[in-house]
């Protein structure tokens, strides 16, 4: 894996049943995203996070089975990315539990959708913490783990999400504070251009508003629910706007630029909105056949499925097992064997020079160097990222020399001749 | 294993260094336990949880080691009991979650640890939950889960655990009122007569009194302890008091009733106070210096030690393994492969009668016995405890009739005959 890979992971909910505006907004554009060069795509399927709001085993399985069947069907290519169940990687847990040592309870006590449920149970005069349940209040906490497990650099999702990331970002900091630079902080990656398909009656398609067109209901279903697309009243031979109409919006959705135009030109000579429905229907079953019988295949052949995740779980696992290893050493869970020796080694480790990162109430970012006895000897000023403090460290490792201009003094009593001194140390130590 | 096992379990805390107190207080104690029939004894080092206090890797680690090396070398038989590391069971952060998703969070925040932390916050004027990590928050889940995950029927803890301990009940009812009846519910078992220990000044020997006298510190360093153990000025040949001599005390703590019959009447013949502390020093040595040496050796054998560990974390797996699968299987975290014939025998299993039991807000345990279509059949009255529910449907199963002055009613338009025929019908399936 070369240092330019960016690595992008993707939650997948395993509620609910997908419709045309899932596949539209979510899955195509991620399916199409998993194919980019000098990338690495996780996919997983979040049946940890469905327990939270979800106790009916048998709709959790069944969900699993279609969603995944879904994203399979709908071209996701299992050999080229990680998909996995999130159930399935043991890891997930365990740095669960050292991300709940490192986090402020303060910090999950600001998250938006645990603070949509206080606000709503003191508008309702009951106890603040009615119906939470602390599967809703250490959600944060599990989606840090999933992130940080992989090494995810970029997160696609929504606004709503991007408190969470930072959240996920704030506990990588804390374990990398405590126990050095094992972490990978995460961006999150809001797309403000996400697909927004209409329903059926032209508002946002949404289960909520009963408005969907399924994505993989059977074929006749499909058909009727888009003849029963709502349109106006114009008949065969008027003319009909293309603004405004969910059935034309639709269609762009799937179609090609000429596609559309054709459409547009058939609009403005009247078309029929039966024809124009037929055609919608055509165009869609297009795209969706091929992917159905796919996807049928697959629902009734779970066994075939199941093969992909195990297989997709052994892949993700040959990251997560190792990084675990390297968290658990880090923070104590240790082998006693390796104390008899160990202890020299530690003892060899501690005795080195090292980098410190860490960020101050000031929300700014910071590293200090310190010597082997853990005396300062370089205090940076504050970055606006980590990103940045880590560049500089690495400028600073690379050149062993402290350049004009840096944003760092040494401390006080500590000349530059030091500095350069354990630099050159820590670089012949190989760290 | 027979249905009358009663299964023990006590968690190690992994953090300082045993003093003679805890040995006598708790490992003597706890060892000899560990013999007795018809039990089976769980214990484990809490490393997971020493991650919430301690964020020094080397400490944990060395903590680790010396503790586990501790209980062995007291007598612990890693053969005859379940000796295990918490963090070698990855069984047990997964329980963890699946409890984190049936908690109220209200549970936890009455949680005494956390209310002093928050006492102390108030009482400071700063934010309620300033320094209070998630792991502080969220520690009696963990511990619940290490309780849950084996089966136990009694934890031995002091007055402070025993809320824990009712909270771990809760979670597993919660857990098996949603899911079915899969954890066995702990009871707390508190020893009023713990064995105190009086330290080198006659106050409770205790590390924070500065007062202790190391279990397995080097020979000599114990022998300068007990000789400083504070007396009255008493010459030799004065007669001496046993009340309120610590010396005394601890003597009796290791000698047989003879050997302190014995010491009392030298107390009363004036022993000199230098003879007396001999007498207790090599009485204790007595008992300690066979154990120290185990100790020692472990100790510069940690690969030994670790050997012994992981043996016993194979052993315990074979318990966590089968019910983590089936606790999965519970809340729906299922291989798809099953899904096919599985939908059927779901179907099946869904199409039988059955018992639920809950807890209403009233404190009380009930529970309804419902058809295969999830009707009401039986209504329960109030039981004071889960137990008695439970040996009220026990009974109901065994006897297929309904008795009379049965605690439970049937429901409107049910009459008795249908109650039996489900009754049956639950019997024939062997559920």
């Amino acid at each position: 894996m070369s240092a330019s890979v960016v690595r992008y992971l993707t939650g997948i909910t395993t509620t609910g049943t997908p419709h045309l505006g899932n596949y539209v907004g979510a899955i195509r554009p991620a399916v199409q995203a998993s194919r980019r060069a000098g990338t690495e795509n996780f996919y997983f399927l979040a049946d940890y996070h469905a327990l939270i709001k979800c106790d009916e085993p048998a709709r959790i399985q069944r969900s699993t089975l279609e969603i995944a069947a879904c994203w399979v069907a709908a071209g996701l290519d299992p050999e080229q990315v990680f998909f996995y169940r999130q159930s399935d990687i043991p890891e997930i847990t365990e740095l669960t539990w050292l991300l709940t040592c490192v986090t402020g309870k303060g910090v999950l006590n600001r998250a938006h959708a645990y603070k949509a449920q206080v606000d709503k149970n003191t508008a309702a005069g009951v106890d603040v913490d009615a119906e939470v349940t602390m599967g809703l209040f250490m959600y944060p906490v599990l989606m840090a783990a999933d992130i940080l497990m992989f090494k995810a650099h970029k997160v696609p999702v929504g606004r709503d999400q991007v408190q969470h990331l930072e959240m996920a970002r704030d506990m990588a900091q804390s374990y990398n504070h405590l126990y050095g630079e094992h972490l990978v902080l995460p961006e999150a990656q809001v797309d403000e251009s996400v697909a927004l398909l209409p329903g059926l009656d032209g508002r946002k398609m949404s289960k909520s508003y009963d408005n969907v067109i399924g994505l993989f209901a059977p074929r006749e279903q499909v058909r009727k629910q888009i003849f029963s697309i709502v349109t106006d009243s114009r008949a065969p031979g008027e003319p009909k706007e293309t603004e405004g109409s969910a059935l034309f919006q639709i269609y762009q959705a799937f179609a090609t630029p000429e596609e559309t135009q054709k459409l547009r030109q058939q609009y403005a000579a009247g078309i029929a909105w039966s024809d124009a429905k037929q055609m919608l229907f055509d165009r869609i079953d297009a795209e969706i056949a091929p992917m159905r019988a796919r996807y049928e295949h697959l629902v009734n052949h779970p066994e075939e499925l199941e093969r992909i995740l195990q297989a997709g779980a052994a892949k993700a696992r040959q990251r997560a097992t190792p990084l675990m290893r390297e968290l658990r050493e880090a923070v104590g869970l240790r082998n006693l064997a390796t104390l008899a020796g160990g202890a020299k080694k530690e003892k060899a480790k501690a005795a080195l020079p090292s980098f410190k990162q860490y960020r101050e109430s000031d929300g700014l970012f910071y590293f200090k160097f310190v010597d082997a006895q853990g005396r300062l000897l370089l205090q940076s000023s504050g970055f606006a990222s980590p990103k940045e403090a880590g560049q500089c460290i690495a400028g600073l490792k690379a050149a062993q020399a402290l350049p004009p201009g840096l944003p760092a003094a040494t401390a006080d009593g500590v000349d530059a001749g030091q500095v350069v001194a354990a630099l050159r140390e820590l670089a012949e130590s190989g760290n």
